[in-house]
């Protein structure tokens, strides 16, 4: 073999930190594949805008078929992200014959077992580590790393957006919409901020380590989603007050043949690492059963970071390519063990954790003994309460920490509480992870 | 091929965790490779020990050869430990075909160049990931995972052992030897903790990430070690004033064409996450030009962590064996580009860093300006100083933190400072990362 030659659809900001690395790189990465790569074409449909990187004349075109109907190239990196085209691109350099490294989480969340299963049948390969964590090698070790593990839990900040934003309300003491603003000033947050801040993002990181973890067939319907935005200062104050930090969490654990799959603000000690992860960065901690507790930590997205988990795969692939093999790592099995385990997926009421409420309540007597009553009714027995006299347009903030609860228990509750004639806004709750 | 046979030499505490998986997880790990693998044979000079893990009859032996010269064997683990005879172990299964694991940082450091040669010119491969930092998959990260970058800097904390003493020491107020003998009670240090201690087998995982990271030949001696046994509860105590905690740190920076090696009792922040990995864990920081910073943390010893290590090895040699493969990542290369890129060992006297001192001084007039007039003399740039009347055995200490000084200016001042009259004792030198 002479070369491996490689095409790149999409030319954005991780398309141009790929070009960078490989423009800059080239010989390196040859000499640590066995053969040289080449970037043959890239294709994008804006075809002037200067990315800041020289691209030789011929390689940039606006026709993706280029690409895909080249029989020299072997290798499809996507990133344009989004489900379609995306999906059709990727499903088409498969047939074609081509392995395929993509950064798309969504795509890969929501159609990765199409994806996959099509890769699998045509004996070839898809590399995905840019798609959760950026440069962070997660996917590397869960597929390889961490291979003698039953992964017991994953913990993990996915989000950098998200993460700033509340690392600013904490640092700055600044209200939820004072920090989004700046994280978009800062170009940490899109315009539209609804994937990151709603948690939808994370949950289709999560379910790309899920399947990884445990086969759990890719399905971002099956984690159960609550963002950032109803946090307020007030709520991440108090959380200081009990020795907590407050972060976007993604949780999956295993108990038995049952995977609890959540996404949603949680109150972890200020003293575990996690809470320590602070502004856009990313981590993930895993306790697997002979491994103990691992946390990977590092920047979860921008150009060159995700750019370096894209030609991570591509170095990868090519050494395979330059051996003669695919499918090295068997991609299937996962899913297989997923059913002869007969694991399945925990409802999320039945979830058991521990609480924080904060109640927007008049301030008459009697609240107090009210709230407790229907709590205690619904098998929901409080830890410690805060109550201050700090008034907010009338009402004054009740916080109380619970013992372990169950999920449907709270939700029961908390729609009694929040009927009260007495109570003014909508509770906030946290759930806590110790 | 119906099944992968794998030669175990040395059932000791690794030996029996790498046994346990083997004994759980074999249909799960056979499911991963894609065929099964099986422990065909034990080498142990104790036949009788009893390690809390069933062994079949006839698995178990006291005869080495019974590996080395079972041509079905494809893979050897080492797991002995020491220079010899393991290094003749190892060369003897190379010249015999088969494939090598070892956890054996001190071999590796001291014969890898001769022990990666060989497997180069057997075309066979080495896998090694359980000699540094245990279950943490830092071999993997760096060769396969953070491919794409240059690697400014390496920062971590290798030695459980050292760690946890600190730690104590930190946490409890301990002077070293108690917290040593802490760590002797609870199995975290041996009768004699030399090697972990005096910063050596620190040194010996810092060369392994070294020659991976640079390509730089495997040589111990090329790494300036300092060890933990003369820091006191004072300087931790005076750390924390100042904002500090004190690790056991390999550092490697590259700058042009030097790298600068060394390993010491460091201060660093105490916001760094560095800083918080407590008690008998590690981690490494590596700084990357394209991926930034990358934290990876988790146990680096014990029977599961480090089983873990070997075990992912087992699995990752036995899908390219599965394949018809071996040498898929091209391991001379490093050395290659090592010599290609005119890369050098900065000698440590050249190393410009920030100091901590604590001279202990009889309380006289004018030991302070003396002191201050030697360092100025060498151009050491005092940045503050705290001279706190506790007696100790008739001297006090002063406590001085400097700007960025010349390690050669430094030991020449201290030698100077250290022959006056009013010195009491030998200086403590702790540098300081910023």
């Amino acid at each position: 073999m002479k070369e491996i030659q490689v095409g790149l659809i999409g030319f954005g900001t991780v398309g141009t930190g790929v070009v960078k690395i490989l423009r800059e790189k080239g010989d390196l990465l040859s000499s640590l594949v066995g053969v040289p790569i080449k970037l043959k074409r890239i294709a994008d449909q804006d075809l002037n805008r200067d990315r800041g990187v020289p691209v030789p004349k011929g390689v940039l075109t606006d026709q993706v078929e280029q690409i895909l109907e080249d029989p020299d190239i072997s290798i499809v990196i996507e990133l344009i992200g989004g489900l379609e085209p995306a999906r059709s691109f990727i499903l088409k350099a498969l047939e074609k014959g081509k392995h395929v490294v993509t950064a798309n989480k969504a795509l890969l969340a929501h159609k990765g077992n199409e994806i996959f299963k099509k890769a699998m049948d045509s004996k070839l390969d898809v590399g995905f580590e840019a798609s959760v964590c950026g440069g962070i090698p997660v996917i590397l070790a869960l597929q390889q790393g961490l291979v003698a593990n039953e992964i017991e839990s994953i913990f993990g900040i996915f989000n950098g957006t998200s993460n700033f934003i509340l690392t600013r309300m904490t640092e700055q003491e600044l209200p939820y919409s004072a920090a989004l603003k700046e994280a978009q000033q800062m170009g940490y947050a899109e315009a539209d901020p609804t994937l990151d801040v709603e948690g939808l993002d994370t949950v289709h990181k999560l379910s790309i380590l899920m399947y990884l973890a445990y086969g759990a067939p890719l399905n971002p319907e099956a984690v159960f989603v609550e963002g950032i935005t109803r946090i307020g200062a007030l709520d991440i104050a108090f959380a200081r007050e009990f020795g907590y930090s407050i972060k976007l969490l993604a949780i999956c654990r295993k108990e038995g043949s049952l995977l609890e799959a959540r996404v949603h603000p949680t109150m972890i000690p200020k003293s575990h690492m996690l809470a320590n992860v602070q502004g856009a960065y990313n981590a993930l901690h895993i306790k697997g059963d002979s491994v103990g507790d691992i946390l990977l930590y590092g920047q979860g997205a921008g150009m060159m970071p995700t750019g370096s988990a894209v030609v991570s795969d591509l170095v990868n692939m090519g050494r395979n390519i330059n051996k003669g093999i695919a499918q090295r790592i068997p991609q299937n099995l996962s899913i297989q063990r997923f059913k002869e385990k007969g694991l399945s997926f925990k409802p999320f009421q039945e979830v058991m954790t521990h609480y924080y409420f904060r109640f927007s309540a008049l301030d008459r007597p009697g609240v107090l003994s009210t709230i407790a009553g229907i709590l205690g009714a619904n098998q929901i027995s409080v830890a410690s309460v805060i109550q201050k006299g700090r008034e907010i347009e009338g009402s004054v903030p009740i916080v109380m920490m619970t013992h372990e609860a169950r999920e449907s228990d709270v939700q029961k509750a908390i729609q009694e509480i929040d009927r009260l004639a007495v109570i003014t806004d909508r509770t906030v709750i946290v759930r806590v992870e110790n």
